[in-house]
């Protein structure tokens, strides 16, 4: 694998899930395949669990590990020819990028979204600026429209938990007080219309998420309706994508948190989130509180699922 | 060992001192122990000592270290049930701390007493909760009432010069511009008063600490009178622990620093101190830099106490 | 090798980049040599290429890495004795610089010229007091007036792309918006002094470096003079140093970015640069992208010139 920026790149679900219970039974089996690897994290943006569970998973395998916090505002690279650089950009990426790429064996780029313009977020700039120059393989810690170590974690967790084959799975959009990126449904959405689930996104009107996205998943905008017969509830904000709404709060309508009142109508519906998560606007006490939360074993397989991506990357590599 | 916190975590004092000794001859011995195993180090503080002494131990052992350096402002966890997480709590303990201990089989914690509220700084707030809520054996990197490694590498340091069975050990208050918490001078004195040794504590009125760590120690206010015979001077500054004082300076009398005078009066005491120190206010030059003056081997110890409590919980990982 | 800070420190050149091409052959060759030792990478300015290459190295070398960013501003030592420290400055150098040694094996230090005194800048305050009081061995990850990882690896460059044996290497000043160090010129003369080629520095008026290091140099003030048959062409911003110029841009002439027209009077010369570079400021787009540039695989040295150097210091340690 020489990129992990989204479900396609991890092609065969069966085969890499298989690997990740593989890896959960025992997650040092691999830890001579990363010796004298170097893993180096760039950081656009904070970051807790990613950096966290990335680093361990990069233990678990061996290798070496540099992380690189660049403050988003900081990093100015020049990126056109011609410029006479006498501002505030003190480099080009065709210097800066390959350079970084020297002193590694592989590269992990969290850079979220900025909603200052939607094209330079949906064309993912910043991730594809390295994977075209940086010569290394490359791998989404979150980008500006997918966020996939999550979403494979989060399939890891679901084939643990499900009861029936073909679990019934909700994306449901909840309030929150600031406008959030959609790299977490956005790439849920993927994941999810790659499976065999009976998948369905419910949000209010006006959060519709790209239809790249979207593609053949059911939108209900009753949430009630949507609920009903769930296997999994997963929890989610983010702001507006269509149109001049594009990155606004269009909502902050508490009916749509997720309490008991709406986990009554499921299946005895497992509830998800990728953290963190503020309670009473995406869910009630209650309910991320009950047995039926899984979010903390959620949250655990972040490591699974970054062992799983390092291990192929580091099994192509020469 | 689950949690060090404090010295009665360390349990018997001889037992500890051998360990110690051992690793100080061989600080390598122990390299295997820690292999596969990651050790998390939150900084709620800044460190200088603590930080690279402690990151050397684990490596001592093997370990794997994953250092995590959170602004104290920026760290606001929403703790009570109930509340519409609306404001600037981005996230609740009982889901932060949790997946913290999903990445790490061992935290350390670094958290310093605000001086805002005795109650919240007494009561060990932000180390209770992690010890309660990480599922991993956690240790104090300095807390807000005592900094346990720092005790254990005096103690050890003590062991190491002293010339008789039962030395007179003395703890002098001192002046400083700023106001100091009194995670040091409590928990040295509770190390001490676990020991054998001749204990004594110096300062002026208003300046008493917690009787839980006063004890059975000697309390003098005339500090010419307590330096007589001494053979160990342990300086440190704190700032007033009683009523209404908490948290105030209440003195910068230089008449108390540490200076040949106050020597002259020992049975050639050994000076020690925990550093950083302020020379002139806490000691003068001529002391410090004197041949009986031990602050150098004494800091040099932190990495021998933090191994010891580092190989300690290993052992009791299963 | 004890300390390296000059090209002195290195000895013959020749065993050198023998030393670095065996490395280069295989990077891992000797990773067992730094096995239980750990290398302390204390920063007093920023730094990107010099942080990450020399963290490669140490991990070439088995070695442990702690890294330092102590903020220039905040690291306030107070230096003399007799001073009352109720100040600003929190501890003294005679504390805390053998502190750090404690805990580790080999202490790299980058500490740039400050522009505030030329006295202080030139005489290597803080690198010296490292070497002083740390009681380890010591080298310069770029200091106020040599930055010699990087002139090592300007040779190891200009050794492997070299078609006679004694090439002719051009030094040239080229405009920048902002007053930069002597570090990097004033090494690069140095190590090409220390070799056999035909060595020459070109820049206007006014910009002529520290005598000490232009040595037996040729100075040529006419940029188009100075190419004419060239091997390889090393660009270079840098503030004036003479009198009380010190520190100043005197100019930004763009007729001194190196470009195609000079380059076409240079016997098809290598480009070289230390990066980060402005372009068409310091050189133009189609120069440093013709296959003449070498300036990333000049970067990739970097990693190889600090492999060389802690492995000499770590062959020394008892």
């Amino acid at each position: 694998m020489k990129q992990f920026t989204c479900v396609q790149d991890i092609g065969d679900l069966k085969s890499a899930l298989a690997e990740a219970f593989e890896i959960k039974k025992n997650r040092f089996k691999f830890v001579e395949l990363g010796r004298n690897k170097t893993l180096m994290m760039i950081f656009f943006n904070s970051s807790l669990r990613t950096r966290l569970s990335t680093q361990k998973a990069a233990t678990n395998l061996g290798m070496n590990v540099i992380v690189l916090d660049i403050n988003q505002g900081a990093w100015k690279l020049e990126t056109e020819r011609g410029v006479i650089m006498d501002g505030d950009k003190p480099e080009h990426l065709l210097e800066a990028i390959p350079v970084m790429g020297c002193y590694c064996d592989i590269i992990g780029i969290r850079s979220f979204a900025r909603f200052e313009s939607k094209e330079f977020d949906y064309q993912e700039t910043i991730l594809n600026q390295f994977i075209q120059y940086s010569g290394k393989p490359v791998f989404s810690m979150e980008a500006a429209t997918r966020h996939p170590l999550q979403s494979f974690a989060d399939l890891i967790t679901i084939e643990e938990y499900k009861k029936t084959p073909r679990p019934k799975v909700v994306l449901t959009w909840a309030p929150h007080p600031r406008p959030l990126p959609q790299a977490v449904p956005n790439s849920f959405a993927e994941w999810m219309n790659a499976t065999d689930y009976d998948f369905l996104i419910t949000h209010p009107e006006g959060y519709e998420l790209d239809p790249q996205f979207v593609d053949n998943a059911k939108v209900e905008y009753d949430q009630m309706k949507a609920f009903e017969g769930a296997d999994f509830i997963y929890a989610k904000s983010w702001a507006a994508y269509t149109g001049d709404n594009y990155g606004r709060v269009l909502s902050t309508d508490r009916n749509w948190t997720v309490s008991k009142r709406q986990m009554d109508v499921t299946n005895n519906a497992f509830f998800m989130h990728c953290l963190p998560v503020r309670r009473n606007m995406i869910v009630t006490d209650d309910v991320i509180e009950s047995p039926q939360s899984i979010v903390i074993p959620e949250a655990a397989n972040r490591e699974i699922s970054a062992t799983v991506v390092l291990k192929r990357m580091l099994e192509q590599i020469p």
